[in-house]
């Protein structure tokens, strides 16, 4: 099975087990002629795919009534594969969705590492300094760089922890947060696992 | 006494019990004769203050031993005027100080709400909203606008809680945070307070 997860900037591949990237602006997916199941937040891929036809978006067996209107299908797949547990997929934006007994409880949004770091430096330069992800959370900070890292990732901490479930890290920045988040298991495979959910519920109904 | 707070946008003055506002573009300093006592934290205006005789940076009053180096004098001079308390001050960043029986505890830094709200934006169009206070904290959202207030406000809130003291709330957006933090006091007094006191200690010492 060929599955494809389409984020803005990679098309990103499981083939027999294997994942590899792709970039948006320099891979043409009509050089592919073997089936290929997919999702796409990249609205521009999403029309390119409707004229390839051995490209099958599975966006479409999914019963959205689960799910808010808005939210990504990204989100939607990757809570998809987890029966209890919090997902923080941690890219551009950190997706936090809480998944119990296999329903999606809700969730909420909060800024990726670099869109956060980009904010402090614009507040004042004072503030622009890398985020410490060895901070000890347990202790109110008392120099800036820690005093902006602690108002970044304890408030984050604080809020995932009172879930009182599995902590499931996914994304790019998977790493920086295991820092945070010790107890949490890194699963970049998720979306896939959630695909492939939804594929066997199709052949199975 | 005539006091004066200067910030990057600002002089913030206080003669007689009534507080006034001047814009640092527009006002020339000199045009005072009378003595102020002021803090700044505007290089430019500290440097053009040093040559009038009639300002007196009060800052230098200041024992910065219980202060770490690089913390703001506004700060520095709000967290003087509480014995026991947790100081959110809600400007262009949010500074939060929890001071314990006169001393400072230590505190974070967390973007204001203009900045967030920009962080969201440039992230995605699809998260360029404007932040709900009335949302209920106590449920996981599910729509977008939400997703990011909860992002932004339940994050802040858990930690601001957990202090379990009082809550003053300071600075140019504090009555949006009085919708999260009911129980909190808005006192835009607060770095005039710790001025006064200042120069009571040093009358005194």
């Amino acid at each position: 099975m060929f599955l494809c997860d389409i984020g803005n900037t990679s098309y990103h591949f499981l083939k027999d087990g294997v994942d590899f990237k792709k970039k948006v602006n320099h891979f043409n997916p009509a050089e592919i002629t073997q089936k290929v199941y997919y999702i796409c937040v990249n609205k521009k891929i999403k029309t390119l795919l409707k004229n390839l036809e051995n490209w099958v978006d599975i966006s479409t067996f999914i019963n959205t009534q689960n799910y808010y209107a808005t939210m990504g299908i990204d989100r939607i797949v990757a809570s998809l594969s987890i029966k209890d547990g919090v997902v923080i997929d941690a890219g551009s934006a950190i997706t936090v969705d809480v998944i119990k007994n296999n329903i999606h409880q809700g969730g909420f949004i909060y800024p990726g590492i670099n869109a956060m770091n980009t904010t402090y430096k614009n507040i004042s330069q004072a503030l622009s300094y890398p985020f410490n992800f060895k901070l000890d959370l347990s202790k109110l900070p008392k120099k800036v760089q820690n005093a902006i890292s602690y108002g970044y990732l304890k408030t984050l901490y604080n809020e995932v922890v009172s879930c009182d479930i599995d902590i499931i890290l996914t994304g790019g920045d998977a790493k920086n947060f295991l820092n945070i988040f010790k107890d949490a298991k890194i699963d970049n495979h998720l979306i896939f696992k959630g695909m492939k959910k939804l594929l066997k519920g199709i052949d199975n109904g």
